[in-house]
């Protein structure tokens, strides 16, 4: 089941290098819905993301944060794999697989309007790759470095194409001061193909700090001197549609506001999951649905 | 000669509590210098900081680079104790005393603009307490937790009372992402005691990683609630004073770009150190000037 042509290696050499993306972006431009526009397209397309403020309303958010709440109760001191402590400490970090273990949050990953853009960027039908409540506390929420998710799910869970994009749903208002995501935009059209062989069960430590799959400060500053670092920010209910490639990381928050944000990565059937492409053996089904 | 009252106690209790300031904060209301006006030191007062755009030309700030990059090239590789690295790598984090060892900035130090406004928020004669260079440098550098530097001098100084200032001169571009300083407007008035001891030598971590004289989360909630989290930022050559006692931090910069400063402390000469109020020895000469 192996492919012959692996046309985003990485891990694989000593040195990393900066390759060209082979796919598209936007695989429908025809639009076919009315969440959004022509030009929000266009924008997804050149920038490799689309931050929409105030997606869902304050009663929708409202009842986000009370399940948020429900779920990270349930998660203290649980030793579920799903629930992934801070590096330095034992608070929750994230809780994977949401949307197979939770009615309520199975119901928002299939909310039509969440479906509806990620139907018109990938083309058809698609599914729930990943999903997780990321809970970013206060004071105490660490940084995640800059890195292309595709990569990671390409090199360790066998995605073929870059034809998957997630969305970040802000359960708290996103400042500049709490640790809200940075993008660089444009960065979705270039694959930094990393060095270093993937260890067995990398996962497990990678999901708490990230050692493998670390793009190179070469390649991250050419990204960024010929576009720029964005921070999106905005309030509790806003959405960021952002594509599979698309550099991203974030810094620690040290303010006492948490920022948590329910993520939902959608990937197209047409582009299922294969044998890993730089690991051996893939990542279990709560961090990558294969059925 | 160590004082009998401490009106600032810290570290000698097992729970952390607010206290309110005893010190004025301007200490000269009446204007003797033009280098700032009647509103720009009311919002000091009111603030506990003032953060001045372009206070020196692009000229000046290529100097500064240029003495910079010497200093940072002389540093590397040296052991001398006033040279401290990051915590997780080689890099140099900051250089102490270079107003005592270097003459470029000896003379910065004594630049007339800065001390004109330090002497006319602290009234009549100020030295040098402490000064460094802090490289941020890109991709790695570490973030600054939440502190008051009083709170420090105070414990391990021996500074007696609240009538010194700080300077920080942008050497780069300061921006949302290449972790800049935060501070909460207000903070100044209020004094946060801090638990626990420090204990012999602390010094020499504490510059790498603070472990004591760290505020406790609920105090800082308390600050943040009454006010809010400001990062002032702008371009090289900008210039942030900043109140002994304002809690302030930084998070770490992930960004591609470093973010460095020089940053002098001005105490006035009425408020010679004394004994430390915390701790069994004071620090060295080049942390903590004493003479």
């Amino acid at each position: 089941m192996k492919q012959l042509v692996d046309d985003y290696p990485t891990r694989k050499s000593a040195v990393p290098s900066l390759l060209e993306r082979k796919d598209p972006v936007v695989y429908q431009k025809t639009l076919n819905q009315s969440e959004i526009g022509t030009s929000e397209l266009e924008f997804y397309e050149q920038n490799g993301f689309l931050f929409l403020q105030s997606f869902f309303d304050e009663d929708e958010v409202a009842r986000f944060k009370s399940e948020t709440k429900r779920l990270l109760t349930e998660a203290h001191g649980s030793t579920r794999p799903e629930v992934i402590l801070e590096p330095e400490s034992e608070e929750v970090r994230s809780i994977f697989a949401v949307h197979r273990d939770d009615a309520f949050f199975q119901q928002l990953a299939s909310s039509p309007r969440l479906l509806a853009v990620a139907k018109q960027i990938l083309d058809g039908e698609v599914y729930v790759h990943q999903s997780r409540i990321n809970f970013k506390p206060g004071f105490t929420g660490k940084e995640f470095y800059w890195h292309s998710d595709f990569e990671t799910w390409h090199a360790e869970d066998g995605m073929p194409r870059m034809r998957a994009l997630s969305c970040s749903i802000a359960l708290e208002d996103n400042t500049y001061y709490n640790g809200s995501l940075m993008v660089i935009p444009g960065s979705h059209q270039w694959f930094v193909s990393c060095v270093g062989e993937t260890p067995e069960d990398h996962y497990k430590e990678s999901l708490r700090r990230q050692q493998y799959g670390v793009p190179d400060q070469e390649s991250l500053t050419k990204l960024v001197n010929e576009s720029r670092i964005e921070m999106p920010i905005g309030k509790a209910g806003s959405v960021l549609f952002f594509d599979c490639n698309v550099m991203h990381g974030s810094s620690a928050n040290i303010s006492p506001y948490p920022r948590s944000n329910a993520f939902f990565v959608y990937n197209s059937v047409e582009n299922k999951l294969q044998e890993p492409f730089s690991s051996s053996k893939p990542r279990p089904q709560y961090i990558a649905a294969r059925s």
